[in-house]
């Protein structure tokens, strides 16, 4: 039997089974609350609910997110200029995902001590992402929890909507074999990860080495701080996405986010048929090799926690990929989807 | 000078004043990301966006809440059953305040570690209060952030999406002198001012003391404990709304929440008006006076914070008045607008 002494997502205190068990657990009684109008079910990059009247197929998309422990990394280098924009992309990455147009976001904020200038620094981040996305911020609320949440922490959660005719859903159901993998960079972790990430790099201590460990330079980069890698913001696939879906040769999309590109990408991939993935299609950026490298993490954790480089998975036509991949900036072909049934869906190979 | 010894708001860590400074920083940011879909600003119990094409009026309504540290004493409790219907309670008060339907509700739980059985029974509570209500369970977000919160603590935010038509928005506008207020009974605290019931009923204890007041009687009525009085789930008042709106004499409404009566009335009085409201035309429930009794609250800080026994407020034109208050259950006549202008837009009168 083999042994492993890495670090996992696990050990850092985030358990993706028991995730897994509460989602069967509750499923039934979701269930019931759906009426004709819930278009899917569950599971998706969003929920679908159609309100056109009659032969109307306008349907709502909506999607509610949080940025998880990437605020300690915020709230540890008292950085918070980008997690609003972290919390904005992330959402709207994830109703993109299924064809629709994102039109509003409703935030939430919560802290146990409400700090005025950091609450307007993270829900400005939040505004001025909107306005740049062309995304109307309609609501918010901040809430003031004394004994909930310890010292300067808060959380931060987001709910975006968007819409979409329902006979234009993207969701994986024309994806067939021959059809092409295309990868859109990530620019970091974005927002997935980071209970793992801190675990590895030490910033959980309390007695000030984290702080300095995260104002580092680089070890490949001395013009750049650990803080600045780690709070890079989770990138925007809107304009992206949406020049890809005027070409019309997309089946599918995936947000690659905690899952990775195999726990995500599956989400789309119809029975009876597998994404083949090739990893050596990309270089996996130096922060997170570095990372992995530093808490012996096993490459099939890492491809099942972090992105790896990819931020975004189109699967599309295969007579339209070598004009997708001539025209999205920094597209790269990443695999093929073949006849293969597989419960997993996806596959990964080296080369 | 008076000077005043008895526990407040502020006291017990909820800063009521540092929110509006808040409100007021981002307010600028937040309407940069307004467009003409976006019907009304910020500050009502809802937002607003158009989604109709053309002529058009469909209109989307949503609104964002938490359940605040109700959630401390369900946790020290151990009753998570009905905290599902508190958030999902709460949040539609808010949107059918505005003449919306609801229509959809996504929730996002969090915890520093994931109890499957306490989240399944939380998230299995908001599941069974939409499917009363006739409201879809589209999507929700289960985060486990440690380090993040504490122990067994954990946040549960909701969202709310309601439909109405542009013209049947209902924000008062319509209000005018001589119109009636006609109260809705509350049938607790419902989810606000559980900082200040903690601190003054010594629920923050954790030597074990705290629990057992919980679980000991009401002084004034031995079947009931406390924990069942505390965390009784928030009113819906959604069909009686329903029932009010069909009667066509409602020019406006407020969900008594955080701010008291006069904090979310006064969010519907037009200027040059002034809602009288009459505190000695129902009975302050007795669970609340014990509280404010008990900590010695100041009874203008106690309407400030609690809602008094009264969870809903129409107004409405005086000679639909009659007929609503024999139609609406429990339904009380407290108070009328008047003509005359105040920053308040609200008083309160001992009789």
């Amino acid at each position: 039997m083999a042994e492993f002494s890495g670090t996992t997502y696990a050990a850092s205190g985030v358990d993706i089974d028991a995730g897994d068990a509460l989602v069967r657990a509750i499923a039934p009684a979701i269930a019931r609350t759906h009426n004709e109008r819930v278009l899917r079910g569950v599971g998706h990059f969003g929920g679908f609910y159609r309100i056109g009247s009659g032969d109307d197929g306008l349907t709502l998309v909506a999607s509610i997110d949080g940025v998880g422990t990437k605020l300690k990394v915020a709230a540890l280098a008292d950085r918070h200029e980008f997690i609003g924009h972290d919390i904005v992309h992330h959402s709207v990455n994830d109703i993109i995902a299924c064809g629709a147009r994102p039109i509003c976001f409703l935030d939430y904020f919560a802290a146990g001590k409400l700090d005025v200038e950091v609450a307007a620094t993270v829900i400005g981040g939040i505004a001025a992402a909107c306005e740049a996305l062309g995304v109307a911020l309609i609501g918010g609320e901040t809430a003031e929890m004394p004994g909930v949440y310890s010292g300067s922490d808060y959380d931060l959660a987001g709910v975006i909507l968007g819409l979409v005719d329902q006979e234009h859903i993207v969701d994986g159901t024309t994806i067939r074999s021959g059809d092409v993998l295309i990868g859109l960079p990530s620019n970091g972790f974005h927002t997935n990860g980071y209970s793992l990430i801190r675990s590895v790099l030490g910033l959980n201590e309390d007695d000030g080495s984290a702080a300095d460990r995260l104002s580092a330079a680089l070890p490949w980069d001395e013009t750049r701080t650990f803080a600045e890698a780690l709070l890079e913001p989770h990138r925007s696939y809107l304009a992206t996405v949406g020049e890809a879906l005027e070409h019309g040769s997309v089946h599918g999309m995936a947000h690659i986010t905690g899952g990775g590109i195999a726990g995500n990408l599956s989400r789309v991939i119809p029975s009876g048929l597998t994404a083949v993935v090739e990893t050596s299609s990309w270089s996996v950026p130096r922060l997170m090799t570095y990372v992995a490298e530093r808490g012996h993490i096993a490459t099939e954790e890492c491809y099942r926690v972090f992105n790896m480089g990819i931020g975004f998975v189109l699967v599309c036509r295969a007579d339209g990929a070598h004009d997708l991949l001539d025209t999205l900036e920094g597209s790269v072909r990443i695999g093929e989807v073949v006849s293969e049934d597989s419960d997993e869906r996806v596959t990964l190979v080296a080369g």
